[in-house]
């Protein structure tokens, strides 16, 4: 049985008046595409907020007129699902910096007429925030039931309750830490120097150039991808199985993990921008709300009033249960009201994505009142 | 106090006969170069190999006249250390497909006159082991009192063992995997595709073509450097702090970690050939001892006599101490001779490039007789 969301739509949306960034630069006009699933209440009360990851936009659930596949967090939002469009009115935002319909570098700065492309700041977490509470004013939501968000999606709940403690009455943190390591950082930097290197670049300027560096957002993808699995995920689904019988002794994809790698990255740059992609890696790198306060992440968390849920997942090794685990720590040692779910898992970092029985009622159960 | 050997020298001999690979081509004409360290003792009983990884080579301790560092393993070899060049005869080839002396993609081929480039055959650790059996032929050494190396050449040890067990007494294999893991064979992959789509890569004939595919070469090195630190090592070196004292909000290298690799992904562009590159992570992707017995390692293990030794460093994720403990229970299972260390170091998978004491107090006792 098919139980999404059928024709969704996205919506469109010029904030009111500008946004101050943390980079230091303003941003005149932010425009903003959303989705939204569900209906909101006579007091708006039963408001969601989803936040996205890196590679995610505003279409987390549901399907377009004639989609075979739906939004990315389609196992948890629908009717009867975690997130219960039957009882919650639920909003999905694509970020700012993004390049699937909100304002980013695949833009036209309207300054200039040109596509805003290397020009577009550099974006934080607490700046999307802002937006997103920018967002909820024109909605009329003065307080959300929740936010909730994976990955980079979780920095963001976080962020939410500690920026905006009274409009926020719960906030999901999943997959999460509260920043990156050195290894994340490496990970990233290996993904922006694929970037920028390629011919294609052109110093970021390759809409102008009508170039489109795939190869370098492809390799980006790819090392990515390798961080999102588990390698227990990989080694099941596939070893070391070879696509014909025996080794070629050549450079074709012969390992199933070669070419299901390439086919990913392939896919991915068709459809992503560089420059989207680089600034997204930023936003993950700059996010470290300890630095605020000498490195004490319980300080940090001083203004937080929210009801929090962390999971984690046990295979995920890009932010593993002990990075998790430090948030809740820090919440405890701020007498914050915490609950954290370690779910088993085989699909390491993408277990967020997936239907798991415990997370999704776990999560059901935190949402409810 | 200095207690490297000094002054060593590289020589270069050519085997007797042509080398059958196991692609199907044969390699007529096979030029290695290597070094040796102390002397070999009259009956030729004191000789020990040392295979090198994957971007090793000959020049494993002592110095060249005039250099500041000494060869790569010098922590383990020389006068008095773990591999004693007082007592044992130590052999270091370059291997073939190389970029250091050896017969490899960037030497010419006689029958052309050509570089061989791109038609340089995929060698395999079989392959390997054959032409440094050949090379003990011509150094009149019948049986090598141990053959060791780390990682790739780990599994070197390991065939030879398999191989010519009356030829070889004890085997060290350190850091090694009987096989790649999918995740392994997943990040070969990623540099073998930033290495081939280079624009400088010139599908190979960039020495005819004058070019050099740095920028891959250079992404390859920094995902394979990721992969040899341990996540700890990486904390404890670089954390999050950043070269300047406050976020630039660009892309240049702003965190420590940024510009360390950066400079290790130049730094070995400079100075290795990227067809060797590929070559070498084929070499590993290939590895697969159990492949020959339907994935029976224990019966791929029938022929070993050496005495074994193997280790593994805490830290290590590219080749965890559980792959090591395959090998172990495998040989356990085959009723050989073998011990097992497990060595708590901070260094991930470059520990068996470090000198420490409890590796080489193992490795030392192991080796005397």
């Amino acid at each position: 049985m098919d139980d999404s969301l059928d024709f969704v739509e996205a919506s469109k949306i010029t904030l009111n008046g500008s946004l101050d960034l943390e980079c230091g630069k303003t941003l005149k006009t932010v425009e903003l595409v959303y989705e939204t699933y569900g209906s909101l209440n006579s007091d708006a009360s039963n408001a969601i907020l989803i936040c996205h990851a890196l590679s995610g936009n505003h279409h987390a659930a549901g399907k377009y007129k004639g989609d075979k596949r739906p939004g990315w967090w389609d196992s948890l939002i629908g009717p009867g699902k975690a997130i219960d469009t039957n009882k919650f009115f639920v909003v999905c935002p694509n970020n700012i910096g993004g390049c699937h319909g909100s304002i980013g570098p695949s833009s036209i700065n309207s300054e200039t007429g040109d596509y805003f492309g290397p020009d577009f700041p550099i974006i934080t977490v607490k700046d999307w925030v802002r937006s997103q509470a920018m967002l909820s004013d024109c909605m009329g939501i003065d307080r959300w039931h929740a936010v909730v968000g994976g990955s980079l999606g979780g920095m963001q709940a976080l962020e939410w309750s500690r920026l905006f403690p009274k409009r926020i009455k719960k906030a999901g943190i999943i997959a999460a830490a509260p920043k990156l390591s050195a290894q994340n950082i490496a990970f990233n930097e290996v993904a922006r120097q694929a970037i920028v290197n390629d011919p294609d670049f052109n110093e970021g300027r390759y809409l102008d150039k009508n170039t489109s560096p795939k190869q370098g957002l492809k390799l980006a993808r790819m090392v990515g991808h390798i961080t999102y699995l588990s390698e227990e995920a990989m080694r099941s689904k596939f070893g070391r199985e070879l696509r014909e019988e025996k080794l070629n002794f050549g450079f074709d994809a012969e390992f199933e993990i070669e070419s299901y790698l390439r086919y990913q990255g392939d896919v991915f740059s068709e459809n992503f921008d560089a420059n989207t992609y680089l600034i997204m890696t930023k936003v993950l790198d700059y996010f470290d709300p300890a630095s605020e306060c000498n490195g004490e992440l319980a300080d940090a968390f001083k203004s937080i009033e929210a009801q929090i849920l962390v999971v984690s997942f046990s295979t995920d090794w890009r932010f593993s249960p002990e990075r998790s685990k430090e948030i809740v720590n820090a919440l405890i040692e701020a007498k914050k009201n915490v609950s954290y779910l370690e779910i088993n898992s085989p699909h390491g970092h993408d277990s967020f994505l997936f239907n798991e029985q415990d997370y999704v009622k776990g999560l059901a159960s935190f949402l409810k009142n």
